[in-house]
C-alpha cells in the first residue's frame, strides 16, 4: 500500500509528466496549472499546493526535460569507448531525437531559446544552465577526441561544438516546421562531413 | 496636404511596425491590438477597422518582415555577379543580421517556427510560405554557383541549403540566447569552412 507521501510524489511527478507534454506542444509559456489540474482531474488549488507556482512548475519541467535527455542521449552513449566512439554516439542519439516522430520529444531547450531570448528571470536562467551543461558535456567529449588522437589536435573546439549544437537546431527546424521527411539522413550526412573535417589524419575512418 | 486614404495608409504602415516590434520582442503570438493601439496612442476599435483582425495583424507582420529582409540581404546582393560573389553576399548579410544588435531584426521565421511547429492555420502557412521562398533563394544562388563553375558540380545542393540555414538557426540562438560575443566571426568561419568544401577544384579562393 502505498503511504501518504508516496501518493503525494506520485501526483507531483504526474503533474510534472503533464506539464511536461504541454510545454513541449506549445512551449514553456503556454503551461497553465488550471489546464494541467482539468487533464489530470485534480483541482487547481491540489496542483498549486504541489508545485508552488506557475514558474516553479516550469523550472520543475526543464529539470524533468534535462533528466530525459541525459538519460536517451548521454547515459548509453557513455557504454561508447572514449573519444570519438563516444562523440559520435552522442551526435547520433541527439540528432534521431530531433527526428522522431514522437512530439514529446520537441527540444525545450531549442524553441525555450527562441522563447525566452528576450525576457529575465528564473526560467531563462534555468534553461540557460541546461544549455550550458550540454554544451559543456559535448565540449568534453570533443576534447576526449582529441586526447584520444581520434580528433585533429588543431581543432577549434568551441567553434565545433558551435556547429554540432547549430546543426541540432536547423534539423530541428525543418523535420518539425517544415516537416521535411528524409531529415534523418541529411542530418547524419552534415555530421559525418563535420567530423571528416576534424579527424585526425593518423585516424582514418 | 495629406488625404485621408494618405493617412489610412501612414497609419496602417505604423500599425504593422509598431505590431512587428512586438512580435520581434516576444514573438508573434504575442502580439495583442490593445497594446499595438495603447502604443500607438490609437482606440482599439481604430487599430481594429484598419486590420481586420488579430490574425491578419500577424500575417501583415509576417509579410513586412519579409519585405525588410528581402531589402536588406537579397537587394544589395543582386548587384554582386551571379555566382559565388552573390552567393557569399548573401550570405554574410544574413549572418550579420543575426548577431547585429538591434533586437527589431530577430529573426520572425526563425523563431516563428518553433512558435507555429505544432500549431496549424493562416499564420503557420504565411511563416511556412515566407521559408520557402527564402529556401528558393538561396537554392537558385547555389545552382547558379555551380552553372559559373564555381562550385562542385557534385554538390548536393538540397543538404547545402539546408546546413546554410542551420547555420543561421544556430548562430541566431547563440548570439541572442545564451547572448555570446564573438558570435559573429564563427559565423562567418562556419560558412568559410562549408565554402572551402563545396569549391569547384578548378576555381580556387
Amino acid at each position: 500500500m502505498e503511504t501518504r507521501s508516496e501518493r503525494a510524489e506520485t501526483t507531483l511527478a504526474a503533474i510534472v509528466d503533464t506539464a511536461l507534454a504541454m510545454a513541449a506542444d506549445g512551449g514553456l509559456d503556454s503551461l497553465s496549472i488550471g489546464e494541467v489540474a482539468k487533464r489530470l482531474g485534480l483541482s487547481k488549488s491540489g496542483v498549486f499546493s504541489r508545485v508552488g507556482s506557475r514558474e516553479q512548475l516550469q523550472l520543475a519541467v526543464i529539470l524533468e526535460y534535462d533528466r530525459r535527455f541525459q538519460q536517451a542521449v548521454f547515459l548509453p552513449a557513455m557504454r561508447e569507448p572514449r573519444g570519438l566512439p563516444r562523440l559520435d554516439a552522442i551526435m547520433r542519439r541527439w540528432l534521431a531525437r530531433a527526428t522522431g516522430t514522437d512530439r514529446a520529444l520537441s527540444c525545450i531547450y531549442t524553441a525555450g531559446a527562441f522563447e525566452y531570448d528576450d525576457r529575465e528571470g528564473a526560467v531563462r536562467d534555468q534553461l540557460l544552465d541546461g544549455v550550458m551543461r550540454l554544451r559543456a558535456a559535448l565540449r568534453r567529449s570533443v576534447l576526449q577526441g582529441i586526447e584520444a588522437g581520434h580528433l585533429r589536435a588543431d581543432l577549434d573546439v568551441e567553434q565545433f561544438v558551435f556547429e554540432m549544437d547549430a546543426l541540432y537546431a536547423g534539423l530541428m527546424r525543418d523535420a518539425r516546421f517544415l516537416r521535411e521527411t528524409g531529415m534523418h539522413e541529411r542530418g547524419v550526412k552534415a555530421w559525418e562531413r563535420m567530423l571528416a573535417s576534424a579527424r585526425s589524419p593518423t585516424c582514418p575512418a
